[in-house]
């Protein structure tokens, strides 16, 4: 079945709690908020949100307890993205198949939008309740989205020069860079679902190796990254590890797990088949 | 006596909760931490932090209890500066005396340690105990940060054109640019003080009040803002206004204000005198 059939509860929910949370645009200083929605909306396979309601329902919750996590997930990977593209920084002129959040408002109000919507993902935290529940959500959010999280791969790939590059390092960008945010999505939801301590460690060993595998995955198809120091296969055979590794973790979950099985199922039918990757 | 001597004790427990808070230089990947302090020290006169545990004893508590709002709404100011400063935004090249972050580390290293900064201020927030008010807390400072605040202030002062300005805007420019994160040090600081429902409200008072007023001073001192659109005179007397009334807010809650009518005190000195105005 394909992910938007399967996740089609999910993708509802998850685009009404971010059009809710998101500043109508016609609120004054209108701009900014048009600016937020453009980064936002449409969005793209809402990976992290999505991760974040399985494993809510995999710690025993109710998806729409992990609402409010899923949609702060998504505003700081959106954030991201916006200043990643920046100028100063990548350069990038498209995102989602349409002009760059900066080539269409201009990289001033492009830098106030990402900050509009780091902000934005942590006063949504406010309203968890009970408040027990918030504050554990936003230490890990705030510490992915943190330099000890997505920030520090960031400028760790932005300093390291391409002859530079090695294993370790590689692999720092790859687990920080996109791993982190990736795994607190996963931690978020479980934590928002009452997730008992041994689901939590579960979830937390699930969410690092998909995590991690997701950004392998991207390395293939873009023939980048990690692809630099490792050969293709290898980095093939690193991913069909994690994810067994995740799933063998979540194994003692039980059914609940279903949804961040399908999750890891996908992940691998993403995976590149050997005879279209060129270096190997 | 001079506002260092008189908030010595304070000053030193910000700066000691800040040096406490930043990661060392020395985590990789270094440069980024390197430009997150380059950003905080040394810093101006700590006014929110200040503001903050000043509040925190008005409402009762004991000014340690409010060190990591402090912290926080100084980590946002911080990062707000640094921003602010971008080629991109307003293009600034010196910022305390020395040469502005992106001068020193680049545009890329400054826009990130500026997102860095910001999601350590909200990290920060979750070490709150109780949870309640670590929640309350967030929600005051997440809103103030985002575009229903400091954001929203900056978005409406890139846009306006000068032919433009008039006195509704230079006003919504001022709450929102200045005035918010200034109110909401002061309120962090009264809720982590344990404040009354009374005791918050005139807090609330006091610092939109207070933050009002320090961005008409910045005004006449820099002979800008709102002095386009409103005379010199008026300005002062609306500064007097403004403090008068936060002043006589406070009263009923006794000597436990002092230290926010001396904060009070030391911006009426600030104000600078009517013959030193070129324009009025």
């Amino acid at each position: 079945m394909k992910y938007e059939l399967y996740f089609k509860d999910f993708l509802k929910a998850i685009e009404e709690k971010l059009e809710e949370a998101l500043p109508p645009d016609s609120r004054y200083p209108s701009v900014i908020h048009e600016a937020m929605r453009y980064a936002v909306f449409p969005g793209g396979k809402r990976f992290r949100p999505v991760l974040a309601l399985a494993a809510c329902e995999a710690a025993g919750g109710n998806f729409e307890e992990a609402l409010i996590p899923a949609a702060a997930v998504e505003l700081i990977h959106c954030y991201s993205l916006v200043h990643d593209d920046l100028p100063a920084l990548d350069n990038d002129e498209i995102r989602r198949q349409k002009p760059a959040c900066h080539k269409r408002f201009g990289a001033a109000i492009a830098i106030l939008a990402g900050d509009g919507l780091l902000s934005l993902a942590f006063q949504l935290l406010s309203r968890i309740q009970p408040a027990g529940k918030a504050v554990g959500i936003l230490e890990e959010l705030s510490t992915a989205a943190g330099t000890y999280g997505m920030i520090g791969g960031q400028v760790a790939d932005l300093i390291t020069k391409k002859e530079e590059l090695n294993v370790p390092l590689v692999e720092f960008i790859s687990i920080h860079k996109t791993g982190k945010l990736i795994k607190a999505g996963a931690v978020s939801g479980a934590l928002a679902g009452g997730a008992s301590k041994d689901a939590l460690e579960r979830v937390v060993k699930y969410g690092e190796s998909v995590g991690l595998a997701f950004q392998f995955i991207d390395d293939l198809i873009d023939q980048d990254g990690s692809l630099q120091v490792i050969k293709a296969g290898e980095v093939r055979q690193k991913v069909r590890d994690l994810i067994a590794y995740g799933l063998r973790e979540l194994r003692p979950l039980g059914s609940k797990t279903e949804k961040l099985n399908v999750i890891a199922g996908y992940l691998l039918k993403r995976l590149p088949r050997g005879n279209h990757v060129a270096v190997d």
